[in-house]
């Protein structure tokens, strides 16, 4: 029983391995999937995750899909209720990626009911509601394990109208790209575990990782059946998350059938991130994400080791990566500019080898 | 690394805490919830789950409604093939809980990846598509997460005819309790991990583990909105899992205002279960499912010791409880007999004070 206060309680100090850089990595993932015969999939599922993608989406009527998406995580910041934030705001961003509304939720939630004080889960849920509230999202329940190490997410239910769903298969090549949110919240989690930094040095951070990614919201008007005119110059969308800006674009890239080029010097960064790139604080994820994606890859030589390594950095709770028709691309970035101040244009789609990456 | 073959590994040994029994105990967590502003819930979300029950029911037209839910946990077998097979059954078993039909799924996988081979990972996802291929569910993707202790289990979605819902509040005084599986998995797979007996000896736990609760595939032809006239007999369902017979009965009971009278020496039992209970293997569910239950129960002089105990052993993957018309019972034990050989009456809805449970 562990007797010190909450509010002394480090929580990322009672984890190994935090945040979306826990994942199981890509490539191993897929050597383990390869010889698993699935279940048939019906017609109605328009958008399976045969590669452990995070949403799906299944249509239920001629104009309504639903999305569905699961994602939880171990601590990654100290406060309990900034963690139950960004685990919320992180798995609702599944169901925005794709074009979609959340409507409901239900917690996952593993606690050491031994280490630590139930005070902490309620932290942990004041958080997480206080994100599904603007998000208006219902929580409608939840599985609760007693655990090892605390771990806290979503498994939450969008509605998506069938005919504009944003996938990551839909990039056109001359589309503008447009981040929404900056990089860095793998290096700087990682230097908050290894106490270089502060909560306070990385607020920015925290602020971040807790934003929704409801671009959607500020992009369309009107029902879920009713996109708008602006949803659909949205030609893919994704989220960055454990598999960094390489990992996900390239999935775009692949599931698009383009290449992608990337002006890394245009990349919106966090404060610090940098400095702490520098030094070194770095997790298992950024060298599996540089692995992943290496045969893809070209780098031009001027492109710093430092943005090489922003580029793999693992993100919780990152921003959208949008593929936007260019004639809109500014009206959208115009839109998105006051809730999203980092949102910058970050590359384009090109001509070239399917599934490639080019960074410059 | 573990250097070991898979097939020397023994799952039940990798954890310390296995199955539904896991389950953070029902009263600490209403304690932890009562502080907790839940964001408003939509008229659309026709059942929550407050209490952290484990479906919720969200209407999307006049006839059809999505049903949410998500289970996981550690092993409570060698196997992990039935491991996957079991977390499957148990996953799914919520939708039909609810009269729903499952559509498509998530995997939840927790995998200590420096500690046990992938092939694990593999065989867990062959059971569990094993599984999901007999209910007619598609696998659509997951979320997998570097852990301390291997966790399995699905979120599933699934569809449900909007005015036919088999909610937990809908049992009327009249009508007779069957439940479809028999009861005893807690105490054997906990004689399981102690090595008191086999995995070949608790095969027939096993197999009930893994076997569908697709009850409503038996009682009702056609769509997922045509119910048929089976369907409309069955006034509320649950299934049977970590709170055990007394603690879901209770639920039951409570939602629907009623009290419940059951007959344990009616009660299934699987081989060897009351041996194991005679010996003593429990796990802490059994005292915390007293403990939740106590206030609310009466026992008659005559129900042995091990029958007070069966009634509390926490199910993974257990029966479907039913409250059904009284004139329709005998037809839905007969449909059922075939696929359910364990099938029994077990008890009634009574006259008496809301929520209580009379056990005789």
């Amino acid at each position: 029983m562990n007797l010190q206060s909450p509010s002394k309680i480090r929580l990322t100090q009672t984890v190994k391995k935090g945040g979306c850089a826990a994942k199981v990595a890509a490539v191993e993932l897929r050597k383990i999937l390869a010889n698993v015969p699935f279940p048939p999939a019906p017609p109605e599922l328009t958008i399976d995750g045969r590669h452990f993608d995070d949403a799906a989406v299944y249509r239920v009527s001629q104009s309504v899909s639903m999305v569905q998406t699961i994602d939880f995580f171990t601590p990654i910041v100290d406060s309990p209720f900034d963690f139950g934030r960004v685990a919320a705001a992180n798995a609702i961003s599944d169901v925005y990626a794709m074009g979609g509304r959340p409507v409901m939720a239900l917690a996952v939630l593993a606690f050491p009911v031994a280490d630590l004080p139930p005070e902490i889960i309620s932290e942990v849920l004041r958080g997480a509601c206080d994100v599904l509230t603007k998000a208006k999202c219902a929580l409608a329940g939840g599985h609760s394990i007693d655990d090892e190490t605390l771990k806290f997410g979503l498994s939450v239910t969008g509605l998506v109208n069938s005919d504009h769903v944003w996938a990551n298969t839909g990039a056109r090549v001359g589309d503008v790209l447009v981040l929404t949110k900056a990089l860095g919240t793998g290096t700087l989690t990682a230097a908050l575990k290894r106490d270089a930094l502060s909560e306070a040095d990385i607020r920015p951070a925290i602020e971040s990782m807790a934003q929704l990614n409801n671009a959607i919201d500020f992009l369309c008007d009107g029902a879920v059946d009713d996109l708008g005119e602006n949803g659909r110059h949205i030609h893919a969308a994704t989220d960055i998350t454990g598999f960094g800006l390489s990992g996900h674009a390239m999935q775009m890239a692949k599931g698009s059938g383009v290449r992608i080029a990337i002006d890394t010097k245009a990349l919106p960064r966090l404060p610090r991130a940098e400095e702490c790139l520098g030094r070194e604080f770095l997790t298992k994820a950024h060298r599996t994400n540089r692995e992943y994606t290496a045969s893809a890859s070209t780098f031009s030589v001027d492109v710093s080791a430092i943005d090489q390594l922003l580029v793999h950095d693992p993100q919780t709770s990152g921003g959208l990566l949008l593929s936007i028709d260019p004639s809109y691309a500014d009206a959208v970035i115009d839109r998105l500019k006051a809730a999203f101040p980092s949102v910058a244009r970050i590359g384009n789609v090109v001509a070239g080898e399917a599934g490639t990456l080019e960074f410059t």
